[in-house]
């Protein structure tokens, strides 16, 4: 009833999910099956799908012919790695074209570079694939990327790993409300209330890893981010309550919130 | 695998929910049905439950036999008015034990009088009922119920009807860390986040009604809470990853957060 | 031209402090006056102002002349506790009648146990005390305890010793707009902009002790201090610009805040 | 003792301010001078710094000989636009260096075009300016800015215009961590703690208008922005209080901060 559609495929589950920093694949496997995720990104540089034939190989535990498999471009400060790496994956996936980009500033922040993921972007659009675009949340960029004819556009929450949950919700509000692609909240998700946040501001979906893999538990914290993004969405399409001082208030709040 | 137990009697959901400010009995019952409550309060002084035969009936929509009536005191202001009013709820419900307390002190923010409350509490303990108790959320009032006998210690999140959220998730995981009995939050959530945030802070349900019954489409938003719930509880019982600033940091955020 | 009056009796400063937890007395001394403040409280179980005449004597370095002499019950779990500091605090300083009275309810939270507060509070005040009272956030209280004839109200902004900041600035914000007495946030302020957020509240004062003697240079913490407390003031009877998502808005932000 | 050096002048005030949005140029020298500031901000397309003989000139009420004037490229949303407004500004000032750039990339939000900001920026310091640079809060974006030779990089805390406060204190605080040149917050600010919250993150100073220009009393709001951010300041150096949950606590709090 409900799709998120993404280069023209529908998709049921607005979870997307990773496969690094698990113990074993056995866990990765297990924890993508219970988030109910379609989409799952992998780290072309970092993950074996089959470049090395002796070594584990993830998708046998991520069948290609269940899960849109999302190869990016983790570990990439450089337009030029980021496009090789685009179409490494290509070729091992026999022609795939949905990447999700990202070019990296700063190995300690792991922040994008914007301005070379923008031309990244634009090379990658014109050769013709579907690409998804991590960024930060600066509306004017994220407009850019979709102007460029991403088929999505994924501002971070917070930084890559930090689980810090979505630090600035303004920001993510107005990339979403200017948006005419879908608006997926990108790292910083550390549990999962944040991703409910994130559903409930109008997101599209969300892409997490770090959060499911480093939970105590994470085949069960992928079961408590499948509820809460469904719960996010379904909140959103219902329509909040406004929110008041009190009860007897006879107009909505203005102006006197607090952070 | 995981119930909550309320006076001996375990329930699966740990959603509760009220009967309020629905436009009619119809959607009373759809979306009390969809939130998949198991415990529903009932405000007796506003409620026909019986008392007014020709008037429509409550109980038609919320029928005893497949939910647990929470009958509450909503809208006393005084330990006598409370105190009849329970007792009251007993006789109309053949000997019914379980009730919510609450002792208002002001029409207009809705807060508890827990001096009032405190009262009312060791009167309704000794007088044989299982008291769920809606208190501020001070820890030490929180223990003071526990101690007089109350089956659960309901603090509030944010006034009454306002939706704001948890106001001050500290003093709600104080109340959690030092209670023995279920502590539940009641009143002001106002969208799924804020639901399963009391659950990701170790609480043992929460209690809602305007968040429902004044969204746009009740229905579908009591769907979201059921899984907002549940989302925060598993996040819970998952371990969430630590918080950090950066994936690089080799250790956890020492006092560096900000609001 | 905007004095604090507490009891009948005029200051121009706006920030009260303690005396506890500094290296030595010559700090301590140099930090109060550094202040500004005129009301300084000493715990009177804690310090000898006179009591033990072989040890340093606090009075040497905050003479009684120059400054006005609060004497807190700090360390009193209990009404009689409480009662009776008070009452030895009137004969050490010859018949002072101002005093700050606190009844703990815990010694892990130090937060306080309200209904012994009230009751110490009805009988200091019957017995011709000047009570200015520590209390929690609850509007109902803080208002119970101005009808009792406290002279001014205390509620916390977080825990002592925490300096967390204000973590419920809408309870704080209730409590003022009900009051007809002044409203000092006592406890919790970390840093120079709680004490500037205070003050925007509308508050008529801040009391604080561990953020400026547990800085790591507290005699210019006292000074920052000094200075946000007048800048907060200020800014509050300046009129602050309404809050709003973008400068092109054409009405003020409606309930569209986060938290 | 701690001054303010932009492009190698020292300066006392930490305090900088525009001068549009008041009632009238009498308002504008008051609140001006009553804020202490040494550099005032004017947007040379919409002010008369004499430019139009027969109109009022701002510089009557901001003598250049008393403040240093930083022109500034407000309303600029092209490379070249801001380019051509700085070598105006040039000319109309007699050869003067210190400007503040900004290249806005939407008229809504008023954020700025980073890419068009950084290509602008090379140019004006190839050309000899002395560039203050407005730009979003991408710790990346900053750093490139500071590496082209901008003398002093200034994130906003939020869109211009909004008094929304700082919004994401942990990328303000990222910058500052890495810049080597001053750090000052432009844009956002909307009462006197905001400003302190922003010294406190070490910011080198701090950038405001409407706050002052909007308020209901310009001339007070200026005085309490200046002791905010003498507080905010203070208590940077000062080196703050750790956090903790609870006085008791043995050591600060880790990871337990909520938002």
């Amino acid at each position: 009833g409900d799709p998120l559609v993404i280069a023209g495929k529908a998709y049921t589950s607005r979870l997307l999910v990773g496969t690094g920093k698990y113990k074993d694949l056995a866990v990765t496997g297990a924890a993508v099956e219970m988030s109910g995720a379609e989409i799952v990104t992998v780290a072309i540089r970092r993950t074996n799908i089959g470049q090395d034939p002796g070594q584990p190989n993830l998708l046998d535990v991520i069948p290609p012919d269940r899960y849109t498999l999302l190869p990016n471009t983790a570990g990439c400060y450089t337009v030029d790695d980021a496009v090789r790496t685009c179409r490494l994956a290509r070729e091992l996936l026999g022609g795939h074209r949905l990447v999700k980009l990202e070019v990296l500033g700063d190995p300690t922040t792991l922040f994008p570079d914007v301005t070379a993921t923008l031309e990244a972007a634009e090379i990658l659009v014109r050769d013709g694939f579907d690409v998804m675009v991590y960024t930060n949340d600066d509306p004017i960029i994220a407009k850019r990327l979709e102007d460029i004819g991403c088929v999505a556009v994924m501002p971070l929450a917070a930084p890559i790993g930090s689980g810090l949950g979505i630090r600035n919700p303004y920001n993510i509000l107005t990339i979403v409300e200017n948006a005419k692609v879908p608006v997926l909240v990108d790292a910083g998700v550390g549990t999962a209330s944040d991703a409910a946040v994130a559903m409930e501001l109008g997101c599209d979906g969300v892409l997490m890893n770090t959060a499911i893999a480093e939970a105590k538990n994470p085949v069960l914290m992928a079961s408590a981010m499948k509820k809460a993004i469904e719960a996010g969405r379904e909140a959103f399409l219902a329509g909040r309550m406004p929110r008041r001082r009190f009860a007897s208030a006879s107009s909505p709040l203005a102006g006197l919130f607090f952070d």
